[in-house]
């Protein structure tokens, strides 16, 4: 309830995420990584002697981890386990739109038992955030950072780092694409790719989510008929209110996401006015619901932004003569 | 001779490195990598089902490779064998103070056959290298960074990097120690610290090369006095003339270097007057042989800076009392 408050998270959502399952799991998975980390004896060209290199792999200290609200849950207790079990110490900067479900996260984590000073766990208000993130990265405990969020932030927290020369792990938003074959069941693929475009209003990118859907033409039309069908009929809700909904507010935590995202189609009709749009409904709704696209071309900025919404391109393409292109965009800085 | 001329190189270091002798074996051992290049089968916890995870290693452009002019030729190999053998093409820019070593090594290359445009050279004065290398990191084209020089440009090339958000590989400078216990043999103790500490003028850091030397107190008595003996009889010259010296001159790269390590030399006696200086030599000389100093405070500079010369520190240690912790000094940005 928490997160729904926080961040806009249904039921489904959060009975995947942040009522600790999948979490409580990634704890237990990485704890079996503990007596796994393993160095090695690396052979010489000096075949004459006893010369031997050995490497070993030792904990390097304070790691700051920056997780973002959106995999609310399972992303903290990625960016905090790991860390730990390889004998390091963690800072834990929690997102500024979700701190009570951080700092509950924390508080269940630390109640496990660990030693005080080993996870430590600090927000802030969103206008103090860089400022903080700056002073971490710089501090010279902190030994490594670890970030999951947009690209656009990424790449700032990434040039920072190589300031003080500080090696970064980034998780970074995609444009993963979903590719539906000709021989495909469609309505597996169907349900796949509604489940991997809508669930949490399609603000996730975990390999469960989908960007775009690529599709081979001589099934397009039927399949997104279908997709189209399938979306028009998610139910939209506020979660506090009805746990059930499929499709949650996103204003929640970004309070121009309607604008946004209506600018983003928009821009996609502007440019290819007899865009096929198979679904628009609530276009000028307060509440963004489902949308679908075919066929934009790559003068839209929906093509290669990542629009972090319940908004889908669908792709048809000429198996033959395209092959693999079609899935190879990423998302921009 | 080439190398001689532009670096500074005698006929030990270029023996060891330029002659193609030792670059012609990594290309060898990069060609044994071709058929070793794995991906990775990873298992799901959807055990009841045919589910599978594949990864692929996949070539994935040109890599834009920047080598320094110490190790001429064989960090130029390095540099150039290891993406070509993994497939993919390679922008190769040489260091503006070896640009003759640099096109020799290409021209050798790609006379083993290389298609066009798999191997390509680049060189510049040196007042333009920084705006060609920014220019070349930008380059949608080029995919990864792999960088070979000092602690300072690493950082910047690090961070135009993370601006585009591509990966690179960094090999910069260190502040290697070779520690020498109270058990061990001091003769070839102080032989392998000659070697490390004066090879090419101490401008190396490879895995020869060390930048401090850790004595067990107990025995750095008589090992400050062979190490001052071994290296006050190291001949100095210019290799053009006398190739089997085994100190060659610095200005050749660096005008300054002289004013630079007498400079670091000083800030060391000024902080700790007293300071025990086995030899040093021709500190005034035009062409700076070998110092030695022990026992400089964490005051000085050059006990966390790379000197990138012919000067060397003895730190001696109560083995008992303070372990490793002389050892962990890292060259500062």
């Amino acid at each position: 309830m928490e997160t729904a408050k926080e961040v806009g998270a249904s039921a489904l959502w959060a009975g995947f995420n942040v009522q600790m399952e999948t979490s409580a799991n990634v704890f237990r998975e990485a704890a079996s990584l503990a007596t796994q980390i393993q160095g090695e004896t690396i052979p010489t060209d000096k075949s004459d002697t006893l010369s031997m290199e050995t490497t070993l792999r030792q904990p390097v200290g304070p790691i700051l981890s920056i997780v973002p609200w959106n995999g609310t849950a399972v992303l903290a207790a990625r960016a905090i386990a790991y860390p730990l079990v390889c004998g390091n110490t963690v800072v834990f900067k929690g997102s500024e739109f979700s701190p009570a479900t951080h700092a509950l996260i924390t508080q269940c984590v630390q109640e496990a038992g660990l030693p005080a000073g080993v996870l430590n766990y600090l927000n802030s208000s969103p206008d103090r955030s860089p400022e903080i993130a700056d002073a971490l990265i710089s501090a010279k405990e902190i030994r490594r950072i670890n970030f999951t969020g947009s690209t656009r932030v990424g790449s700032i927290i990434a040039q920072k780092a190589a300031q003080h020369l500080k090696r970064c792990l980034l998780e970074l938003g995609g444009k993963s694409p979903l590719i539906v074959l000709d021989d495909a069941d469609i309505d597996a693929a169907v349900k796949a790719a509604v489940f991997g475009s809508f669930l949490f209003q399609g603000q996730i990118c975990m390999e469960t989510s989908t960007e775009r859907l690529v599709v081979d033409e001589k099934i397009a039309d039927e399949f997104v008929a279908q997709f189209a069908e399938k979306a028009k009929r998610l139910s939209a809700g506020d979660p506090c209110v009805t746990g059930d909904c499929i499709i949650g507010p996103m204003e929640t935590v970004s309070p121009n996401s309607r604008e946004r995202i209506n600018g983003l189609f928009k821009d996609a009709i502007d440019k290819e006015p007899q865009l096929p749009a198979a679904a628009w409904p609530n276009v000028r709704s307060c509440r963004p619901r489902s949308w679908i696209t075919s066929n934009p071309t790559c003068r839209s900025t929906m093509e290669t932004r990542k629009p972090s919404g319940p908004i889908t391109v669908v792709d048809s393409l000429q198996r033959e003569t395209e092959g693999n292109s079609h899935c190879t965009t990423r998302s921009t800085p």
